[in-house]
């Protein structure tokens, strides 16, 4: 049979739940917000983040001389149990909730001071001993510990996604290596327009996915700045002095993040330019990301009334109604996935314009967005590698003849006859559906058969020199 | 002990869990797309609309001949345990999802025929007597199937939505009536005005969500026109004459959602500018009921050093340093749930965008946008309401005391002194502190006490009525 | 030599150019806000409906008996010059200023002041006779004549964009009765599909944009609501019994809008729901053309590497390098126009979020970017039609033999051979190279033909019949 | 009279007015464009960004010996008119245009090819002797020259947003060492929070902007990465060797912008990334600036029914109808105009997923939200600085007494109380109306006067010491 204890806050009593390790405050909030019906634990590393912080106040409080050793290493221990990934089933606020993160800082405070007490040899619900704001949360505020430990919790997502893009930029380079040798055409404005190989092109997807990876290394370190010891306001009212400086140190120490102190504790508090720098760039990955993958879509558009220039490894049916198609449903996926994230880009920009004064109260839906946004597309990335760019082949006879069939291969002939001549000649061919080939050297005999295969021999098709009268 | 049995598609075979009601190409679809984690069962309205369509078209294809009745009646009653809700975890498509939703459609398809079989009496994956996509697809594409099911689900979560904005809507309204006789500064710019009633006030904030819901209810008719019977691309290919008729006659009557068929089924096939509209119209509402959320904020700031206009239900202590803080956590939180349905009309926009040529791949986002943000804005308007709107008190002594105080009152002199005298007075009452009857009445006597009464009696403060000398 | 007069105002005297028919306040404007260059005057539309509210006004003023007969008959005078598109150069507000539209409703005001002071036999400035505030602002405030001025102005630009509309929807629907015999391959996911015909494509654009037209039509019907009456918040104040009705018969009776009076004054004077939704599609309008313009790159990809199904008009020298390259200039700028569009839907939609309590003070930028939305997409929409639609041709044999060497067409013997089976075709045909022809009478002789030819008859492509064993 | 010359490019002849100095392809460029009515010439360092690219191109051509020197030096001579700013009004091409900028680039061959012929002694079309095409645009197409040229540009208008910002934080910064013993109640979610002082406030808003200002810097290091070599699609496709090299080289030198060449030319020449971070990074500007302008008007809202705990310098009468009344208009145009560029944000994000293939067709839209949105928030930035921040001032005896008679400085007490007993102090403040002195040293005795004295003197009030028991 469930039973109840009864806790109470400043607005009255509540009952809570014997088993349950958070009190009456999480409660309250459980029942405030009921909007996306996905609570906090959904995102394991923001729980660990802030048991982090919270084991690295007790520590500075402790050695701050503010905080009983007794108390401060039970807070320890709890901090530590949530940094090993238990009691994960206890942190039930909702994503999206008022109040600026106190519901999450509480919800901490509570199942920590819980886990504390029975460390302790007390009931829950003992805060006599063991009080969730004077204890656990001393020297700090929810506008302190709540944005420190978002933002360590966003620097360990922003590892695991670029280490998808890293490995994702790899399987485009081995393509890159693997297509070196194929001759392609060029298109500009889906235009043909003059050769090049499918090496190249896919080496500048590695390329282009190879920038971002240094873009989000940059705006990692932004996130880095954290502002512990500002408490309420960025005044550092009720912290002890020194308290800010050790606490940074053991949050370092303790987690392995490069956290250093802000040196505008006032405007670190309110301040979310670093989360839409973050979501800026998340918005550029994915800009890019969706361009790469609309690429693969058109080049193996087909397989008899399109491009057919690459085949991507057909991962599922692609119709309920007509048989054999195959679509290029991966790189799809990564398209919408790329839309989310861009979407949320404009979450986070009208939440951090909201903010007012002292603070951002509307931090909360930007975590929502950033680590959903990181979690979707670091997935999609470990998708649309493993299951469709290192199984992509190329049609390799069908690229080069569209090559060689091409009116764009006229443009090798401008140094040699012109802009003018060349272009009457692309007219004639567009006209009459003649080669360029046939016009030139058959008809017109502008330029020899030797120079004809000097200029349009593979290697200078491929890397074209400069050649003249 | 876990059994399998072995299904086949083209691309080769898979081994299926016995107990499972879905089949190979939905397992091919589960390993295919992990991105966020939210399976389409998150959503049972969407299955539920799916069952309409699946056996709408097993009563038109019998009625067409084209399905044997016997299978068509299996399909009835597997798609009648779905109406009801059943077997909603058999549904394990990721929201999001290459393929145009052929996951989505496929999924059904394969729970339909499972269940199906085995109320025929034969065992799960015997497909030669009832087969997914030659007899629960039998006459439809996922280009037409999968679109209706999600206009359908649409139009079921916009029937919850605008409920919950009307019971909103009544909410204020009933606040308008209680604070009829509540004389306050009106506001523009954050300066000083003129005086206007509390009961204005909140009564505009029901008209502005009555508004809303009118626009919601437009929109939901655009939402009714569906394409059954396009199949692939909106030819109709494989569709036996009179289908289409039939079918949504069907899908009328099975779901009593009045649905209506595209007159031009190859544009409706791709199109879709319905759900920019909804998307957008879901954007108004969310502006709309963001900046009525900043007003609440705004007219509640305080207590001492702010507008303190009005008191918010205390929900929650508002922080985890600063005692008896009590924070407006109800109207942030519908601040921020209107900014995530904004940055998802961004995400519906670029998809909606990306439509290529006969169909649009990008559906499947647009759906988890549209289906995540009608959840969402659904539950914050009935968390505002039943946790603020219905609890607001107000400063009935202090917002009288600002308007007696004010400088705007002057306004109300324009047309017996004239613009520029009324300036001057403005100009006197802002730089000597006094108040505007203390210059008018008082020490320039430009009106006597009578004509002051008159003019600022309760009654015409509240009605202005245009008194002139 | 420039000759001045001296004006003044609350905050002090200045200097007047004398030939400018604006005053005191304007040249503070014109001083304060140097943002984007752009002054009012470059939407002549909404100097001319601003003299439609002024003149409106200045007749329901004289009715209710609160302006001199000759005073009202001034600005009745003046008005009309403007609404004949007169002193244009005169309003040099920036489309982007703070003040929430004072600054263009005193330019408005001074203007019609001077040009009435003349009428009168004054001089300009001599404001005793006629003045800015207490006579042409007489019973209004900027937020409700500005408003009011700008909806007027928005109703006429719908009226041009939407002609502009249906001439393009006109030209598309020509463009499908050309096309009408075209047989082509319909794609879906950028893979072939089944089979249809051009014209069935053109003319679902023409569909398409059908559509937009009636919601722009919808849409503007909203904008015709207005709050004149409201004066500084909706309360009325300073405005005379009658007022507001006789005003807005006036209004609709000189400018032939059919604009009607708000019901809720309060909540008209800050709402900006119809801008929102307005904006919302015209953003809609902008998706949906974008698409078509991707669609048209698309189909006229090439054209010896790509769909090349289409030839659009050559406009221009597609490359200063490439020679005999043309590009699909004309849908590239209206889908950058497109761009532009969505864009500036996000300004209005930030803005609209940013309304404080009584009045919505960002509504001048509101008012830019539905000016600029509205001019540039109806200048796009005329340039795709003249410059690009009505030149489009098809390459019908082309088209024609890329539908016959397909593989989609196995989805035609669905109905007989059963989904599997077709699926076996279809990868035969896909690894060999084969036609479905070839597979399916010659080698397999699963149909003979006969059969063949009535299932693959041109009549039967374009308009499918179910045709089954 | 006018006259004209016959000018041919390979779709015919047209034209020109013989005063142009424009020829074939612009004219045809100017009939084909008309949508923003916004020519090029606007934007006066993208035409001197162009003519530095075509000066260093000239240059490196006759080191490589592939322009004959006359040549050379002409087409040096022309650009460097263009560089002084000669030739502005021969720049006649719509901002917004398809193309992706070949009409910008031959509107630059065009004019410096007639320019540079009339220098040699020939006339302008004489392109036999200086040709647009083969000379001006040697070694170039417009895929390398347009791309190089708008990133010079908007480093240079980067240049100029930068140090508007720097101004503006000096700005902010005087004000805060000015207001550095002003003493006022912080504010967290609009309600009262802890004491601070105004010098804090202020200082943070320089802080702020500090830190974009690094961002800015940052960002305009990627702009400087050019494809000058590149040609068609990156493989330098008539290019002579070393070109490249040499190329950059006397960019460098004649632009004095340190530009550098791409490693991967294939990439550079469809990437835009570098734009999707410069335009999130103004993105990122204006959200904060948005928010100090949302503070400055929150701080300054009143004078009598607000905070007021500012003024605003009056920049003009701030109503038509409201006496007196003076708004806050400069920071309101700043919102404004960051609403603008989050929406050309948009725009940008848009154009650069629509990229396909080797090229991104929607650059001048790209050049257009970005040249639109650094001009009009430098504009903004020195109108918020002259007209606003340097003539704010505090009210400070309104400030002071607002702390004391506050609630929230009970927060000092919870070291020495507790939190609970310090909120059940708040809430009996609330309650009863109260002061906390009143609660905790007259009537519960809970500390002496002494030790409130030292708590709450000025001094511990700005710079909180820890204080317990």
């Amino acid at each position: 049979m469930q039973t109840y204890r009864v806790e109470h806050d400043f607005l009255g009593e509540k009952q809570i739940p014997n088993d349950k390790y958070y009190g009456v405050q999480t409660l309250r909030a459980k029942e405030n917000f009921n909007i996306t019906g996905t609570p906090i634990s959904k995102e394991p590393l923001f729980i660990k983040a802030f048991a982090y912080v919270k084991k690295a106040a007790a520590l500075a409080n402790k050695e701050c001389g503010v905080l009983d050793p007794k108390i401060a290493d039970a807070i320890v221990y709890a901090s530590d149990r949530l940094i090993a990934g238990e009691f994960l089933d206890q942190f039930v606020s909702d994503m999206i909730q008022g109040g600026a993160g106190t519901s999450c800082n509480m919800n901490v405070n509570e199942v920590i001071a819980n886990i504390g007490l029975e460390y302790m040899g007390y009931k829950k619900g003992e805060y006599q001993y063991l009080h969730p704001n004077n204890h656990v949360n001393c020297s700090q505020s929810t506008n302190d510990a709540y944005p420190t430990a978002f933002r360590m919790a966003v620097f360990m997502k922003i590892d695991e996604f670029t280490a998808a893009l890293e490995k994702l930029q790899e399987a485009f380079y081995n393509k890159g290596k693997e297509f070196d040798n194929v001759l392609k055409m060029g298109r500009t404005q889906l235009q043909d327009a003059v050769p090049m190989t499918m090496g190249q092109e896919f080496n500048a997807f590695a390329t282009t996915i190879g920038e971002d990876v240094l873009r989000m290394k940059e705006v990692q370190k932004l996130i880095t700045e954290v502002n512990m010891g500002a408490t309420a306001i960025g005044t550092g009212v009720n912290a002890p002095e020194g308290y800010a400086d050790a606490c940074i140190k053991h949050l370092a120490e303790v987690s392995g993040i490069p956290v250093g102190l802000s040196p505008d504790l006032i405007e670190a508090t309110y301040d979310t330019g670093a989360y839409v720098q973050l979501s800026g760039t998340l918005k550029r990955c994915a800009v890019k990301l969706s361009k790469v993958c609309n690429d693969l879509r058109l080049l193996s558009s087909g397989p008899r009334c399109g491009f057919n220039e690459i085949n991507l490894p057909p991962m599922q049916p692609g119709s309920s109604i007509m048989p054999g198609k195959v679509n290029p449903v991966i790189p799809e996926a990564m398209n919408q996935t790329c839309f989310y994230v861009i979407g949320a880009d404009l979450t986070v920009t009208m939440a951090a314009e909201a903010g007012q004064l002292q603070l951002n109260v509307m931090e909360p839906v930007i975590g929502f967005a950033l680590f959903t946004s990181l979690e979707y597309l670091s997935n999609a990335c470990d998708m649309l590698r493993e299951k469709c760019v290192v199984g992509i082949t190329a049609n390799v006879e069908r690229t080069k003849e569209m090559v060689m069939h091409s009116i764009g291969i006229v443009t090798q002939l401008n140094p040699i006859l012109g802009y003018e001549i060349a272009a009457s000649i692309a007219r004639e061919a567009l006209q009459t559906g003649k080669s360029v080939h046939e016009i030139v050297v058959q008809e017109r005999k502008l330029i020899t058969q030797e120079k004809w295969d000097e200029i349009y021999s593979f290697e200078n098709l491929i890397h074209p020199k400069f050649i003249n009268r």
